[in-house]
């Protein structure tokens, strides 16, 4: 790239071209200073500052800017620093094509800086992809330099440069080395090739639309960007569950272009492969890898994909798990698998990520033997040293499958002579699905920090056993949506996996709070309350859903969201908590139970084995006790099953006068739009602690000690109204509707009702009118006090069932009604498709002020 | 209409129902309490109250309401009190269908009230659309009743009710009776059938598309409820050059349709007729107004109209004016003209509108004597009691035409046995046209309150000679435009003008305090700073656009919008100045000039016949002078030219930094839209001020004895750079371009460049780009500094030019750029279709913070 071009580059980075009218209010917003904040540039907003900051870094910071090298990616260090720094300063820096004679930003490897500018003293080596951050005075100028050991380190520091300025900490007299931990910072995307997203909740595929790749890569650049900012290196672009098309020659070229759009930000491009590709896409008879036909097959369709992608990260590869084919097929091992794809990729210095999310989904569950949390171990262990090194062995977080509490999978100490990698999973498949605040940098935090003979950090970075390589794999799977995620409060977890891959010693709360800044400014009030509602979200989140180890208690072989606890029980999918009347918990010590326990090292599983030592938090993962059994915390397990759920909820429905308090100190979008979200998550809470709860009631049969659980002040069960037209209808699973009924109009589109007559006091009332909100229409409810109509709305949510369940159920709230004695509550539901206006309850809360 | 019908009547009004699912969202957003301010409600906000003020209301206001009487329009009344409520208090009353036993708010005329409530003890008699607040305790239960003279009345209190508790007025103790000051409170709009509006600035029209009445009506009855929430009780709907179809028979049934959208609001219809009719659309061989079928046919086909509208209001007639027939082509008098039809309209009660706005557009300019001032006087008055009595002659505030500074008409005087209205312009169609910010209520109140034996709104309205009907007429020309008139700001006229057609006894102070707290709530600093922005706005234009009565120095023979200073000059439109090298002014003197001072009442015409009276803000239109003559204030007027400029655009430029003040305090769609709004007229000031300053400068000879005019440190006339196929352009009128000449890109699609070699300080600075914006296409422009984009614009403004003039001169600001010596700042002009890019001047402005 000559100058020019890199100009001209530089350009198009900074965004000030305008190639359409869109475009063109883009920048006119810019320049007004306003925030129309979609969150596309989630934390990379690069508010302007004013004020006394305003004046420092102004006075700080030089007005030349210059570079050593050409590639792509310095321009976008040079184009990113334009950019932040016109945003915070209001300064257009000047980018100095000659080594300049004032004061300036020096942006260039150290290499480059030791040769072509021995003056300024610079010496030294830094870790691959790390940076240093240095002022410098020579010839009474002075520098402020901007040195990587690559250019992906500088990249790097110069991100991490406007950060400082962001976050308000100092940039005179900089000496400052940074080096990730680990080689491995990528991201997974679960895309299908229709533009579909398995688990995804941000919208269609930024990558992929009806078969190929989409025209438009504008957002893979500016995903890459994001992804730079963080220093995350690598992305694989479509999902484990991978399309056997992507590895016939037509796909080459349009990998290439993705390649092509992510490689100025340094971020390389990697694909999930399918295993039997050998056979269904190449023409063999077997795809058996230990078949010298299919490792050639192998290696010349490898060869084929580096001719486009010469510098392609590798293949990931998901094998013997959930239907997909693998290598035991023909009684080979996994580390056959992978390495005979290993060997196709090795020439190229590509890596293949083998998962280890290989289990038995067709377990016995009468067996009380049977443990799908040993599968990871037991697949692998036996195989460890038996890998290539270019070989990385994918390790979900915990034995199970990203569920809100498990325990750091076994797997990771159970492998020293095989490089891992951590699998986290950014996007919130069991975690609300973009519809809850949960926060998981936490969690992540506890897994990482866990000791198993040296923190897992240190083993899956390849630290502790000095492996070529290891490091942190993150699920994200963005999509389309201007905000990425699908809500705003959910980027604080791309932004925490990325942080913690660079840094995992990193604390929570100051990834909480860097985040905030970076991405709702600084106003302290705002930092503090989105911060601790961050910090707060997955303890919350687990209080109302799952305790104690019991992991989420939702539909685990359907959607993954709403409520129902007996899911997990009497099938294959071996997510047993085994609750019954006597009592509760997977029994998985050596002692007694299935032996999991055992797979750990001995400190850890010590701990675990002995109900003394156990924390309450993983005791029923470990542990099959009694609901009397009292915990370390002196209640029941029973009782503490119920407190939970309602400090939860209760918790969850605090978030929206938190949120609140924040009204005039967010932008309007956001502020509309994360209100939005938290008052939903309030509504849904009380649904889950109900089902709960009533369903541990019903099973234990031991009243909570606070008389709160099956009894509700205020609600009245739509099946005891005067009902026209509705009819009552048992809801599955029973748990999910309040008292197992609702009411359901299946007129076609005739309009139904159901009326109460009002006894209480006359007085000002809140009413609250639960509901079920079906994906096959969108009915219509009118409520009407005395035949006033007094709120209407319709049922237009997009929640992932057609059924009338825990994953409907939604509430309207109306304020401000005034009641008197005698008066007729009528709800009239209209259908609409297969959305039959169901209605649970209502619920009359008096409030006279 | 039955209660069932009343009662989803008002479920309609009350906006609750759900036809989309934008409505739906548009629900959400209102059950939030969230606004995305479209500016579509205006000053009916209804913004949530908190605090103290809300629970005062709370407690004030009873929790029900019942109405007497059944009309549409009272149920317009019970809708909106259910609307304002909720929105500002969050409870919904309750509508009672019989009389209540608790604390109630009660609806209904005095007369039903004194009927069917006598235990009430409400008496007594209320002018015609009066209201009365009042509140009455009976049998132990509290009343506040919103009683009205007829339903109009009713609807009016109910506004005037809600408007109390969003000013934060008590509302307790309540005994309060209003009468408008006036029976014609109207709007015209200058609608064409084919959607375009004459003079309107806010989109297209509401009522008209391709020939016929829109579809979809929902924004006319929104207009209803704005105008009645003012007191507005007629509408003309279409052009007073009227399209002749209108009175063909296909378009009574769709008059009608626009009839019931506004009927429930109080507001009759009328429509303009074009006096020709008789003749073009009616068969006839004439148009006399004396000849016996031409009123038979006026009669008939009033007639027909009445039946598909029985409450039409009546019709509106120009004629004999800018190109319109009228009773000049038989010899009959305007007299004549209007009683023709007026009979027609007789027995239908409707009115007859007679436009005074009758002028001779071919004058002999070289004339001296000859003026336009005096034409609507000497047409009228002469035939003052020739009227009939439901004829109305509708006069402009001035004699001219809706200029920036003029006397009011003499004709207000001139008619004492006919009735009168005046006619106020809201729509800015020479005064800024929705770009510049203009509060019109202190003008307009300065010709009410302007004495000529009597004050004028004495005289328009009727009361001084006591004449039937008279009042106030507004031309609106709102369109589809979510903010109706294409600005926020200038919503504050069509409020400020129904509040003086209600009791134009109100102060501008209050009118704009009253419409800032209703239209962007209550915080002090926002109230102070729109007011005072607003208050000045006036002034402020004058000060830049055409001071001393010379009316704005306009395109008048064009756009009315840039500056042109000699349009007004040497053609038989009659808005001369008359300036030359030796003085300005209009000598319109009894003793030596026009003699159309002399149609005033003596004490008027003795002020302004003498130099020595008259006031300096007129001198200019009553006195031809030389530039040294020395005003009231001790300024030569030529001095004073050139200080009102420079003060006028001084504080249009400071204007910015009070709206900037508000940043956060005021919702971000319209913070940033009046902030575009604000720095667009900063950039139209200085063109303004250099054009008008430079003219009389050349004229004069005089110079600036502060040494300005003519003088711009850091200017460089784009004609002075380097030039790469950019050519030199001569403009016209040469004053609407600095230094009379601009660089225009003749090249097709090819760029041109502009550049210049920088040989100032080395610092940080401010570059302003004064370039041309043309209606024919959207030209792109770059800047660069030594060769590094540094900011790039799209020339894709809406001017009413497709010219290089002072309508389409404007400026781009960039700021934070460090330059060095011997920089190349350099603009490069991309041209489309026949937008040639074209530069007039860059300013370099050194700023060192």
């Amino acid at each position: 790239m000559n100058a020019d071009e890199r100009g001209s580059k530089i350009e198009r980075l900074i965004g000030v071209h305008l190639c359409s009218s869109a475009a063109k209010y883009a920048v006119l917003l810019v320049t007004l200073g306003l925030h129309a904040e979609t969150g596309a540039n989630a934390w990379l907003l690069y508010q302007p500052l004013d004020g006394s900051a305003l004046q420092h870094y102004r006075q700080a910071l030089p007005a030349a800017m210059t570079a050593l090298g050409n590639s792509a990616v310095i321009a976008s260090a040079q184009g990113e620093l334009i950019r932040g720094v016109r945003g915070m300063l209001g300064r257009t820096l000047r980018m100095e094509a000659h080594w300049p004679a004032e004061d300036s930003l020096v942006l260039g490897t150290l290499a480059d800086l030791e040769r072509d500018a021995p003056q300024l003293g610079l010496a030294g080596r830094l870790p691959t992809d790390a940076f240093w951050l240095k002022s410098v005075s020579a010839g009474g100028v002075k520098y402020t330099i901007v040195a990587g050991s690559n250019d992906r380190g500088v990249l790097y520091g110069a991100f991490a440069l406007l950060r400082k300025i962001a976050l308000g900490e100092p940039i005179t007299n900089l000496d400052e080395k940074q080096a990730p931990y680990a080689p491995i910072r990528w991201i997974n995307q679960w895309d299908n090739l229709d533009g579909s997203i398995e688990r995804g909740y941000g919208g269609r595929s930024i990558f992929w639309e009806n078969g190929h790749v989409r025209d438009d890569l504008s957002r893979v650049a500016e995903y890459g960007r994001l992804l730079a900012s963080l220093g995350i290196n690598g992305c694989s672009i479509n999902n484990v569950n991978a399309d056997v098309r992507l590895l016939t020659p037509e796909y080459a070229p349009q990998i290439a272009r993705i390649a092509d759009a992510l490689r100025p930000w340094g971020v390389r491009v990697a694909i999930s492969v399918d295993f039997g590709s050998p056979k269904t896409v190449g023409g063999l008879d077997t795809f058996d890898p230990l078949d010298r036909r299919v490792a050639a097959w192998w290696a010349a369709r490898t060869s084929d994909l580096y001719r486009a992608v010469p510098d392609l990260g590798g293949f990931v590869l998901k094998a013997d798990s959930e239907g997909r084919v693998g290598p035991s097929t023909y009684g080979r091992t996994p580390a056959d698998a992978a390495n005979v794809v290993a060997r196709a990729l090795k020439p190229h210095g590509g890596l293949l990520f083998y998962r280890g999310f290989v289990y038995d989904h067709h377990a016995d569950w009468r067996n009380l033997k049977n443990d799908r949390a040993r599968a990871a171990y037991d697949n692998f262990h036996p195989l460890d040293g038996r890998f290539d090194d270019n070989v990385v062995v994918q390790i979900k977080n915990g034995p199970i499958d990203f569920q809100v509490r498990e325990p750091a999978s076994p797997l990771f100490a159970g492998l020293t002579q095989t490089n891992q990698a951590i699998e986290l999973q950014i996007t919130q498949e069991y975690l609300g699905q973009a519809r809850a605040m949960v926060f998981l940098v936490p969690m992540w935090k506890e897994t990482l920090d866990f000791d198993m003979g040296g923190p897992v950090r240190e083993l899956v970075s390849g630290r502790a056993n000095h492996r070529p390589t290891g490091g942190f794999i993150g699920v994200a799977n963005v999509g389309l949506d201007d905000n990425w995620l699908g809500n705003y409060l959910s980027q604080a977890n791309l932004y925490g996996f990325g942080r913690l891959a660079w840094n995992p010693d990193l604390g929570a709360r100051q990834i909480a709070g860097e985040w905030t800044r970076l991405t709702f400014g600084s106003d302290p009030k705002v930092v503090d309350t989105i911060s601790a509602m961050q910090l707060q979200s997955w303890r919350v989140y687990e209080d109302y859903t799952g305790v104690l180890g019991l992991q989420g208690l939702t539909d685990i072989t359907g959607n993954h969201y709403g409520v129902n606890v007996e899911a997990s029980e009497r099938n294959g999918w071996g997510q047993w908590h085994r609750a019954d009347e006597h009592g509760v918990g997977m029994d998985r010590t050596v002692a007694t139970g299935t032996g999991f326990i055992g797979q750990y090292p001995p400190a850890a599983a010590k701990l675990y084995e002995s109900l003394e030592t156990c924390p309450d938090d993983l005791l029923l993962f470990m542990h099959h006790v009694p609901y009397t059994h009292v915990l370390h915390d002196g209640k029941t397990v029973i009782q503490y099953i119920y407190d939970s759920h309602y400090e939860g909820a209760k918790a969850a429905e605090n978030y929206v006068g938190q949120w609140k308090s924040l009204r005039g100190r967010v932008d309007e979008q956001r502020y509309a739009a994360v209100l939005a979200q938290l008052e939903y998550q309030a509504g849904q809470a009380p649904v889950w602690r109900d089902a709960v709860n009533n369903w541990f009631f019903r099973e234990s049969g031991i009243a909570d000690e606070k008389g709160r659980v099956g009894y509700h002040p205020g609600r009245v069960e739509a099946e005891s109204m005067h009902l026209e037209g509705y009819t009552v209808v048992s809801v599955m699973p029973w748990e999910s509707a309040s008292g197992g009924e609702a009411v359901s109009c299946a007129s076609g589109a005739a309009p139904c009702a159901a009326s109460y007559r009002f006894e209480g006091a006359p007085g000002w009332y809140t009413l609250r009118v639960q509901y079920f909100d079906t994906n096959t229409g969108v009915a219509r409810f009118r409520l009407r006090i005395q035949g006033q109509l007094v709120d209407e709305w319709a049922a237009a949510d997009h929640v992932p069932t057609q059924k009338i369940d825990g994953s409907s159920s939604t509430r309207r709230t109306v304020a401000g009604i005034a009641l008197r004695p005698g008066d007729e509550i009528r709800i009239e539901g209209i259908p609409d498709g297969g959305d039959t206006a169901a209605i649970d309850y209502i619920e009359i809360e008096s409030n006279t002020n």
